[in-house]
């Protein structure tokens, strides 16, 4: 195999061209960033546990009749989607309050919302990603009122599958970021990763968190949590 | 005249309880305060200039259709309103980037939007008055979605009214914060004050700012600045 272009680095994932344009290779990193790029760690085993989640995750909804951009995985920490242009809207699903909800609007973590929320983030690390409204996202032209009403649509069908997930291994999904990509042709899939890098994740009975919160609070070991999420899903474990 | 209970007192206000149970005395201070209280000044003259300015303002949009709290100026810096329970919404409404807008977003300020905006934001000093979005003012229980298409069509009719009386006297309405309160009976009312304090003013042809940008900034003379909006307005001046 030659040598791929590397398309994009991010914090967390590299993406390269493959010899199909339609198709890219995402590889996830062992780096573990929080609060914007402030706190970062290299953590081995984290690119892998995250491959294989969201590897899993992908599957799973799309057996539920979830599209998104997976195609395959091709290796522990690599795998083949679709090639979308991502629309610059970190789309977050809460079902209870936490995290910068509850510091925000003086919320109690852990609090139930009277039902699941969808709120829009500017994917812009320079300005720290701020939460926007639907009149910033038209003002802005980050998406039209079609398109606005077809991602808070899908978020909202992706939280009620992936919330059963979540529930059928004692887990409950407290909040989630979801990101989506456009093709040539202007179809809106799901795009991204979803792992406990992007949901918050409590244990049902003992309210451990499974999730970066472990890394952003200094809570304990970051890859025994993920590969709690990966066991319990049905995962492969490497012990 | 007794003394008169003192019901609450903000930072540029004080609210005093009348004889009819009904009917509230508000006092307009001198104080000037800035980024959530973090800079603060007396600047004498400043309480009767918003008082006047607020007094002038209520009045034009009540010949143009709309109400508010607003009964009568009764001092140089008091008027009397319509007691009423404040909704604890800012809402904002913006036709310019400008100030938070353009900070939070990157758009330069100055900029014209497609088309006006409505923002709300929860009115709680020690969170620093976040913005939310609809969602959250529904499971914060701020107000029912009819009250929420109530508050946001009468902000943007507020905004065509005013922004007529301003181009009018050759300043631009950059943006404007607005508070509205509710009646025994739930009527909604417009509320607080709108002056140089509560508005950016840009002078059309110049793009001076008249407003308390002078003081968030330290560009100059506020009440300089506040006396040319009163003037301009038909106001009297005191020389």
């Amino acid at each position: 195999m030659e040598e791929q272009a590397l398309l994009y680095e991010g914090k967390a994932k590299r993406i390269y061209a493959t010899d199909d344009e339609q198709v890219v290779r995402v590889q996830y990193k062992d780096s573990a960033t929080a609060y914007n790029g402030e706190k970062k760690a290299e953590i081995i085993g984290k690119g892998r546990l995250n491959n294989e989640i969201t590897s899993l995750l992908f599957l799973k909804l799309n057996e539920a009749g979830i599209q998104s951009h997976f195609i395959e995985k091709i290796s522990e920490n690599e795998q083949l989607v679709k090639r979308v242009s991502i629309i610059p809207l970190e789309v977050v699903v809460r079902n209870f309050a936490a995290g910068s909800f509850s510091k925000r609007l003086g919320v109690v973590e852990g609090n139930k919302l009277s039902r699941p929320i969808v709120e829009f983030y500017l994917k812009d690390d320079s300005l720290g990603d701020p939460l926007i409204t639907d009149e910033h996202v038209d003002v802005l032209n980050l998406a039209t009122a079609e398109e606005v009403a077809e991602l808070k649509e899908a978020a909202l069908k992706i939280n009620d599958v992936l919330s059963g997930f979540f529930r059928e291994i004692g887990v409950t999904l407290i909040d989630f970021k979801l990101e989506f990509g456009k093709d040539a042709d202007g179809n809106i899939s799901l795009a991204d990763e979803i792992s406990p890098d992007t949901c918050r994740l409590w244990d049902m009975e003992t309210q451990q968190k499974l999730d970066k919160d472990v890394f952003r609070r200094d809570l304990g070991n970051l890859t025994d949590a993920y590969e709690t999420i990966l066991t319990r899903l049905g995962g492969q474990q490497h012990v």
